[in-house]
């Protein structure tokens, strides 16, 4: 905790990566693979097919493995973790297909989307299907705790995901309003996933409630990140189409710090690509170019660094272990991706 | 059982209701009222805004009345079943709103579809925040037998969804087909709102069962009605546009068997207007006279008697009282929507 790793390129300290955290959790994501696989056939081919386009366009599995790493930090030895985190995923992809449809979004890990190759009609129906699924796995292991958890988190993403609707295209949009959304639409899965690895365990309430925090602040600052490198990463490396947030014409953070400290005319600019969506080829590099003058990229990553610390410091209470160092290093990564 | 009262006009017994079943859970259904509104609130405005939209628009709450009837009738005093009731209604408004995003729809229940008003963005997304709110009531109950007969059913129904997607426009889909089809998206949820009424009264796997299939073939029975009504009856009766089916090019079974009876032209003409949806104002007309040169319609309903026959007969195990009356009534009343 507390140690400043100097991500601006110091050097004098190896980069922080995500690899310690994938390689402990490795023998238990591989059973969480072998699962999602099963547990997305169905008789009715279109599922799987779907299914297995999401599933293997190269995720990074985060959510699955905060449960995973967070069930065998506190000690649990039993099976019922990995079908806790097999549903995790399942209610994220679901997320993922309802999104696209939601957004209009054409590329989905910087492959086509789903509803694109399939329509949008396939895309809303397998999204329910996986919910369904993911609610059937978390009945299996038995654990109301983890079902309210769970549950919970389902309603609080939708609920963000509807919010942020209601907030899209509003320039005015303030800071505490879009934190609002992204607690709800990113963090709680993020939240949950992290604390039913406790619940599962049977660890006391001190100890679920660490995780919760460690999930979420995480989750926050992981969507903070990304919503930075929409402006200022490339397609490769986000996964997404850069400029696909500008051209969705979302409000995430940097448009909002941006807005806010812009000038009339500046904002002007803002309301016309972002509220009237009235968008011309160089208005994306204008928009960077605003964002650069008021610092407002640099200051959202300065946001996600805050709730980095925070999450790091919810873990103080655990023993020191290789699993959480590599939990606190996933943190340092996640807000080193926008370096 | 057994008893075969002269719908066609006979006029020597009363016309079956649904009101016996409506006055006997009408108690109980004001409380699950009470709690789909009071579950249905958010502090995002919207979602209250639609999901009031949908559950003021008239629905006769069939599904939720199966799990208080059935809960009632199997002698069950608490009150998990109203949770149980409301998660039921629930599924089935994030089901109706999914539709109509899957369909396009314009109308439902004779109003404006949910889409039309708040577009599809919101649709896709309070559908998912009720589901959500679904699984949320049934962690309430603490009863894992019903989630996992609830869930279960979610997946069926998602499943019978696409299915209908990959048959759609497909004229020469089979009889057999078709039914796989509303079995998993229609009677699965009859199947589980009255099989969990008897869960929740901790009654024997018999009497499970035997809910189980009441509903199941009830609301086969049901679909194959609204099918049939679509060519046949007023849009004020169904409560949605009469030629719905027809002008969204779904295959259903009256045109299964006018497809299938019909001569090498005729199939042209289904061809033309439900595969290629090249339609012309006079097709529904024309559509609907094959159909009686057919017997399609009357057939259909033939075949929804034989399911209502099923149904009532499942009902056989439990001794005489009031609410078995009302379920049989019920079935009748169903079926005899028709005439």
């Amino acid at each position: 905790m507390g140690v400043v790793i100097p991500l601006d390129g110091a050097g004098n300290k190896k980069r922080a990566s995500i690899e310690p955290l994938v390689k402990l959790t490795q023998a238990d994501m591989e059973r969480v693979n072998e699962s999602i696989l099963s547990h997305a056939r169905s008789h009715v081919e279109l599922i799987p097919e779907i299914a297995s386009h999401l599933i293997n366009s190269g995720g990074k599995r985060i959510r699955p493995m905060l449960t995973l790493a967070a069930a065998r930090m506190v000690g649990y030895e039993g099976d019922h973790h990995l079908k806790l985190a097999t549903a995790v995923e399942f209610m994220h992809t679901a997320t993922l297909l309802h999104d696209d449809v939601v957004d209009e979004s054409d590329l989905r890990r910087g492959k086509q989307a789903a509803r694109v190759i399939w329509g949008n009609q396939a895309s809303v129906l397998v999204g329910d299907y996986l919910l369904g699924q993911a609610f059937r796995m978390m009945v299996e292991t038995g654990s109301l705790e983890s079902l309210r958890i769970l549950s919970n988190a389902a309603c609080v993403i939708a609920e963000g995901e509807v919010l942020q609707l209601s907030v899209s295209q509003d320039t005015s949009t303030t800071e505490d309003a879009y934190m609002a959304v992204i607690v709800a639409k990113t963090a709680a899965l993020f939240a949950a996933a992290a604390e039913v690895g406790a619940v599962v365990a049977k660890r006391p309430p001190s100890e679920q409630a660490a995780l919760e925090s460690y999930g979420r602040n995480l989750g926050v600052a992981f969507q903070l990140i990304d919503d930075a490198l929409d402006y200022s990463g490339s397609t490769e490396k986000l996964g997404k189409g850069v400029g696909d947030d500008f051209r969705e014409r979302k409000i995430t953070l940097p448009v909002v710090l941006s807005y806010r400290r812009g000038t009339a005319e500046e904002r002007s600019f803002w309301k016309r690509t972002l509220e009237d969506g009235n968008q011309t080829a160089d208005d994306f590099i204008y928009a960077k170019k605003l964002m650069e003058r008021h610092g407002a990229l640099k200051d959202t990553i300065d946001r996600a660094n805050h709730y980095g610390d925070i999450a790091r410091d919810a873990l103080a209470i655990f023993p020191d272990s290789g699993l959480k160092d590599a939990l606190l290093e996933a943190v340092e990564f996640c807000v080193a991706r926008a370096y």
